[in-house]
Formats: C-alpha cells, structure tokens, sequence
C-alpha cells in the first residue's frame, strides 16, 4: 500500500470536546545523553507539536536548560535518577527510548531500567542508539507487544543481520517475524517503508531535503505523540506520522534547500488542524 | 452569568499617560522546582506580556537560564534564598504560588515561608503543586483574603474533598464557603467556571485543542499580571484574564489542531490592545 | 528643544563604504549581576541591533549562556576576573555600566575597577544600579568628561538630592552643574528630558506601553551603540537613540499593549535603515 | 574573475535523490572557547542551514547549552577531551578549526591535536584565532593539501608578514606561494578576495553593513557546509560560499542599518533553493 494523505487524514480525526491532557496521552522520551543533547529536544519539539498531552523527557542533566529553552511546555528530569525513571515510565502511556541516548553505561543502565519496568499496555518506540543496544542482546524477553522499531539501514542491519543490500521487502519481513507478532519497523531510507507481519506501506513523499542531522529524531517524536493520541490501529498510526513528516518537509522544500528538522515541528500544528478537516478523498 | 468579551473589554483599559513601571504592579512568581522548570517559565512569559509591570521570579537555581534566554525581561533569583524570598514576597503587590513548584521539601519550606511574609494588601494567587501542599495543611490560618486559586478538578477535589464526579455548582459554592469571603475559585475544566461567594462565571470559549501540558500554567500567569495593574474588582480581572486565555485559544485554534501555551502568551500585547481600544457592546 | 526625527535623521548616516568593525567602535557593556541576569541581556540585544561594532559583556558567570542563546553575536566573560575585565575596558570606545549590576561587594568592587581603568578619551555610560553605587560615594575624581547618566527620577533623587517633586527642569540643570562640564543626563520618566549644560531636549514620542521590566536597559544599550558609531556631537547622539527608542515604542504600540524592551531591538536595524535614507524634513 | 551568481548557481545543483546524511558530509567545527562561545554558535548555525549532513561542534564545555538551545541539529562535545577530538577529527570529511578558539592553552592543546590527527582526503578550514597560533608556528608540515585559510586583514599580516597597506594583489599572491599547493586564501576585507595559485576572484557584492562580530564566524561555517556537499572545485566551492554570504547580506540591507550574521544563516535554505533552480545565465 501507499501511505497517502486518505490515511493520514483517517487518523488525525477532529479532537472530544470533553477532554483534558490526559486524554491525549503521557509520552516519556528517553535521550540526549552527552553529546547528543540535541537529539531528544528535537524529538519533544515534535512530540509536543504533535498534540501529546502531556510529554516528559528523562535526559542527561546537562540538557535540561537547552531543551527548557526551547520547549517549556516539556518537563525533563536527569536520566540518572534511577527512581524517577521509573516511577516515570511506569506512569507513561508511549515510551519512546533512543534518540541520543548514546551507548555509553548511562545508556546501557537506561536501556535495561526501562525494559524491566515497561508493562504489556504500553507502547514501546525504540529509535537511535537504543536499537544498537538492543541489537547486542543476547537473548530477549520482550515486556510489551505494542513496538515500534525505528532504524535506518545500517541499524536494522545490526538488528536483524541483514546487509544493507540485502534489506528487501521479503527478507525484512522474513526478519522481522522474528521480533514479537504485531511489531512495527519503520525501515528508514531514502524511500521509507512501514512493516508489520504481512503489512508493508511505503512513502512516496519527502526527498534528499531531509538527509540532514536530527531528521529521524523528530520522526521518532512524531510517532510517539502520535501512538499517544490516536487510538487508531498502531500501524496505520505510526504510518500517519511517518506520512505527515516527509509531506511536510516536502512543502518546506519548495522554498528551501534543506529543510531542517524544527522546521517540520513548527508546522505539525497547522498541518494537523487541516487534516482534521479535509474530506475524506473518494 | 456568561463571561465574555465585554467583560474583558471593561477590564482592560487604556493605560494612564502619567505612569511608570509601578503603576502597573509588581508580580513575584513562585515555582520551576525541578523537575518542573518549564511551568514557571510558561507563567513568567504570560506575565510580562500581559503588561505587569515589574515580573520577578522566583525558582530553581538551574532553571534561571532557561528562563532569561527566552525572557530578559524578569527577574529570577533561587528559590532556596529564604532572606531573598522573603524580602520579594514583601515587595510584591501580586504573589502567585504552585506553578511547578512540586511537592518536596524545598516546595514545602517555601510555601510555608510565603504564607508566613503575605500581608492582608496583597494579591496571593495559589496553583499547581501549591493547591496540593494546602490541601494537606491541618488548620489555615489565611495571610490575606485576596485569594484566588486556580485547581484543576483533581485539585479541587483535594481541596474541598469533592469527588469529581460531584463537583457540580451548587456543591462548589457550598465548598468554596468554607474558604475566606472574597475567595475566589477558578475551576478548571473543559468549561471553566469561575466563583466568588453566590457569584459564578463561565467560561464558553476554548475548546481541547488547550488540553496540552503548560495551559494553566499560562493562565495563572495572565491573571497575576492583570491582578498587578487592573485595580477593578478582582472577581472581575479574573475572569477577564481567563476569558482572554481561552478566546485567544480558540482564535489561533482556526489554524492549529493544538494551540501550544507559550503562542498566547505572545498573542496577548495585540489582543491587549484590541480590548482596550473597541467600544463596548451594548 | 524638541528631540524629533530630523535631529535622529542627523545622527544616523549612511555608513562609509570603506569600513570595518572597529570603524563602529568597541562596546563593553558591564552589568547583568545576579539576579538581574537579564538586563545586560537586553542592553547588548540593543547595542548589536543598533550597530556598534563589537559588543563584549562583562557579566556573572552564570549569565553568559543565556546571553549566547539569544545573541552568539556578543562576546561574553566573567564580572569577576579582574584582569580580562580591566583589559577590556581599556579596549573599549564606549563602557556602559549599570544595567542590573546590583549593589553587591563584586558590583562594587567592579565599579571601583572600571573607575580606575577609564581613561579621558573613552565614553562612561552610567546606568541603573551603577548610579546608585556612584551616589553613595564621597567625593569623585572622574576619569573622563565624556559621561552620560541615565537616571530615572528615584535614582536623579540619589544622585542630585532632590526629590522627585523638585525635579524642575531648572533644579535639574543646577543639580547637573555640580557634574563634569559636559556631562550629558537622559532624565527618564514618563516625559523623558536629556540635558548638557544649558542645553535641554525633550521626547514628544513614547507612552506607557514602555512601562515594563527592561526598557531603561535597552536605551542603554542603544545609546552605547550610537556613541560607539556616530562621531557627532555627543549629546544629540544621546538624543537620537532616544528618540528612536521611543519612537519604535511608540510605532509598535499601535498594534500592542505593553512593548516588550526586546521587540525596539528586533526592530533597529529597519528603522535606522530607514532613518539613514529619508531626506532631512525642512 | 568576479565571483557572480553565475558561479553560485553552478556550485548549488539539485540534490542526487538517492541519498543520505553521509552523501552531504561530516563536518567538525572546533572553537567558541571561553570567553567566545558565539563564534562557534554562529559558525555552525550558517553550516547546518547549509545543508551540511552531519554537524559536528567541539567547544568549551561551557558553551553546548547555549549552542543547543538554537541549534539542535548539531552534535556537541566538550574540547578539551582529548580522546574525542581525535574520534571526530578523523571522522569528518571537512574540518573547521578557529572562530573563537582563543590562543590559550587549551586552544594550543586543540591546535595540536588537529593537525596531528588530520589526514590528507581531509579538507581543513583555518580560521580566526587558529590563524595567529599557526602564524607563531616555527617551521609547519602541513596535514593535508586541501587547505582554506580566511583571515582578515591583520590575521593575513601575521601570517604572510605583509603589513596591510602592502597587501596588494600580487604581493598577496607571492605570499600564498608559500603555503602548499592548492592552497585556498579568502582574504576578508571590505572588498574581500579569494586566492589559489594564480587564480584570483573577487566578490563584488556586500558592504559596511556587515561590518560586525561574527560576520566571519558564519562565513567560515558556510565554506564548511558547501565543502562537505559540493564535491566541484574547491576554489569555487568556497567562492560560491562567500558569494552567497554576501549577497544574501546585500539583499538583507535594503531593509536594515546592520545586518546579523545569524540572520544570513536563516536565509540559506531559501537562497541556496531558489540558486539551485535558476538556469545559469548566458
């Protein structure tokens, strides 16, 4: 299938009157360890914009005044404290771990708090050097079946030993069946594709404008505001966020060279609200 | 009664031409404990551009810069100086507690020292975490009763031990009784209401595009700044700062599927102006 | 006089094809002292929009994150190092000290310093909580004759001795007599007057939307940038940054309650772009 | 030869479809040490909006939160660990070492451990203050051949020995004749030349309205991002940098006094789009 604009608006449906935060989920974003800092600001940036209720981001305490600076309405705590993170994961409808998350022992140390503690209800979005972590398991005992995998092509190499070469669709998906049933890849490349079992769908949106640093990070942010959110079919909802952040970066890109990764944030609120409203193509 | 433009409209009046930064009030803002910077931040922007006339803020030490990098315009100074503390709540016309403030011993010491220096002239308004910490105090002996305090429905259930589910009006003026007279309550919700003994205000603006993490944060923030120069009725000032709030939302709620705090706080100075200027409705 | 446009439309030339940096002259801008971070913020946000050639900033240590935040553009060190701090001023065409200095030992040591350092050639901007340091001494041996003060009508009172309610224009002259011959005073208040001598200029632009946290910084900052770049007569370089202050105030008013000291910052460059191009009035 | 659009235009091609970060660079930026942490900033703002893949900052430890709050694109570290300067140094395609790099010892440190480290494929950029510690350098093997250096007037007569009114072209080009072959001069002055071998071009576009801190600083940036994805003639590939540079200043003075380096940065995306597309004059 191709993931096109009939889903994206499928899934960004007009908001209950009666709500509040909570309605629209409690998202964790895990990373921006040294010296990726950046990685996890994007990501909230996106998270945030995308219309979460409420976003938490466990990060290297370094980073808190940067992502502060840029983002209020986050709240962030120091990834060290080992309590809070995971009275903080416990609490967290998404979890999203890895963007710049690094694989230092901090990380290591993260990465297994964060797997003892995630429940089988809650969503789990592993991007960055989380995936490389998890790529180093010997054996693994999966504590949710509601995952989301986000690697680019030397990262699902490292996960399910394929060589980039050899990543097509059939033996990705041979792969993947290796993962617990109902897993999500986003496979990222120039021309990104989204599996689960049987399932592929593919973009046919966005373009070399977004091989830039920080791109995947704000994917990553987006699909987890989005698992937040929308209680739709999980892969249809990733697919929407996947779908929504190149057709953006594509619209930013007829007026620039590159399009940097905060620019796509900026626009999440804008793009969503006509979403919400378009007709349904026939 | 229905809160509305008018209302606002005679709130918010043409400034006096013989003034000074003191004619429009000193704020002192209480809150950003870690982990929670960003409340503050988000009221302290509020704030300031709701025309107060001098904002300080006090807060956690490491949550300063984020503050002056994206608003030079307020003072800040750590919240853990009692004698600095003391000597600004003194100063203060306005004094609002809670945004972020948590609930730990640094946020138990403060709250306690607040209560202790406020003075009957003063403005105290009490949010957030502050809702929680008075919750718990046995007995109340009230500095002031300038009082306005802004829970959500879980804090007002903390407050004046109404379920949720049985916080209907008549319930809450019967809660609110049991407050000092003149208190004033805004009870948020998605269809705010607010109260001062039998009178009751509500809300018909906003909509779930608020429902995102830092909204009354942004809201206590506008009142304190309209309690420091609008010298009318403090029922009144207060439920024109929160119709503002809310009719701002909506308004860039046309073009945004979440309407994110910080973009109102940088709506009001337009919107101000626009209230002082038209004529009122009949 | 009246200060209007044809006196700014004097000041502010066309630049010279052939030029440089330090054709624009060399700026130190000494304040920002905890906790009044900000206001050196906003005075350099001033002075690099009003074009001086290189801005350096003498500020708290805890300080300079925040300034590069919103200003990589200006060079930043530590109030405390003695050494860099004399070097610095002695580098410079034009110091301005003040803007949230404080009255703290290590503003009063840095004031000590700067005042031994300053040699007759260079301009001395005395500012804010530096006027009150300067009215608390002794006596005053001056170190240059190129001095302008800006009071507002508290700190004219500390330095002058006379109250607020004497501050005729004629007490104001005969105060400012006692002064260096040449001295040059920007009186702020709700009509500001500036003064040298016999001389006397008076601001026709302005209103009480300038009545917010951090406006007296930025026209400090903007008169150190003007005295840096424009080699007129000192006192109607004064008045031009003056006026132009203002009159942005007073431009972006229009269309806002309160003006953020930030926003005449954002907006110097176009104005004096403008400014530099219309035809002298007749 | 005049540095025109017409060589701009033939630098900036459309974007190859298949591509990732890696197809448009590494690039590692090494300055912005205490107390000039903006230069730094400035530098890697103008080279991620220029489309560089991957954004690589060393810099004083000091200075990350300030860059990641405006930049979270860029990956940043702290310089003085040694052990990852070697890591990144090796890793990058193009290397830009010197906007606020000081000349203390830790800048000697760096210096060092750059040139020991870099290797012949690797493109290094020479600037600001790492143009004085290689002018004090006794006898100089150079690491590669692929060398930029962008000094001013003065930073060309420390390193050359031709005092800046002797700094004429031929003079200049005989001087160059003395760095190893292939070696790219920009030399900055208000009519800014670049140099290789016999090869002279001169811009024709700019003027006084950059003459202010960081206006090299971003120019810097700007030739490491087209030298990371512009794989033509370095010599004009660093032409077509400083063309841009100054032509998107030109255009930003039609409406502004002084021009902010970092707003040229905000430019890039636009221009370098709209060059991509242009058919090449006749």
């Amino acid at each position: 299938m191709i993931i096109d604009e009939v889903l994206a608006q499928k899934i960004i449906q007009p908001r209950p009157l009666e709500s509040h935060k909570g309605t629209f989920g409690r998202v964790l974003l895990i990373g921006g360890n040294y010296p990726y800092g950046g990685a996890i600001i994007m990501a909230a940036l996106a998270c945030v914009n995308s219309g979460a209720g409420l976003v938490t981001v466990a990060t290297h305490k370094d980073n808190i005044t940067a992502l502060h600076s840029q983002l209020p309405e986050a709240m962030a705590f120091d990834l060290a404290e080992k309590n809070r993170l995971s009275e903080q994961t416990a609490a967290a409808d998404v979890i999203l771990i890895g963007p710049g998350l690094a694989e230092d022992e901090l990380a290591q140390k993260t990465f297994d708090a964060v797997w003892k503690t995630v429940k089988p209800k809650q969503t789990l979005i592993i991007d960055g050097s989380a995936l490389n972590l998890l790529a180093k398991k010997a054996s693994i005992q999966w504590p949710t079946k509601n995952i989301i995998l986000t690697p680019h092509q030397k990262e699902w190499e490292r996960l399910s030993g394929l060589a980039i070469s050899e990543q097509t669709e059939k033996a990705t998906q041979a792969a993947l069946a290796h993962f617990p049933k109902g897993t999500i890849l986003v496979a990222k490349s120039h021309q990104t594709k989204i599996y689960q079992g049987n399932r592929v769908g593919e973009l046919r949106v966005g373009g070399p404008y977004q091989a830039t640093g920080g791109m995947g990070d704000t994917l990553a942010g987006m699909i987890a505001g989005f698992a937040a959110q929308f209680k739709s079919d999980l892969f249809e909802t990733t697919a929407a966020a996947a779908y929504l952040h190149s057709a953006i970066a594509q619209a930013l890109a007829q007026k620039a060279y590159v399009v940097l990764p905060t620019r796509i944030s900026q626009e999440l609120p804008k793009w969503m609200k006509e979403m919400s409203e378009e007709p349904l193509s026939q």
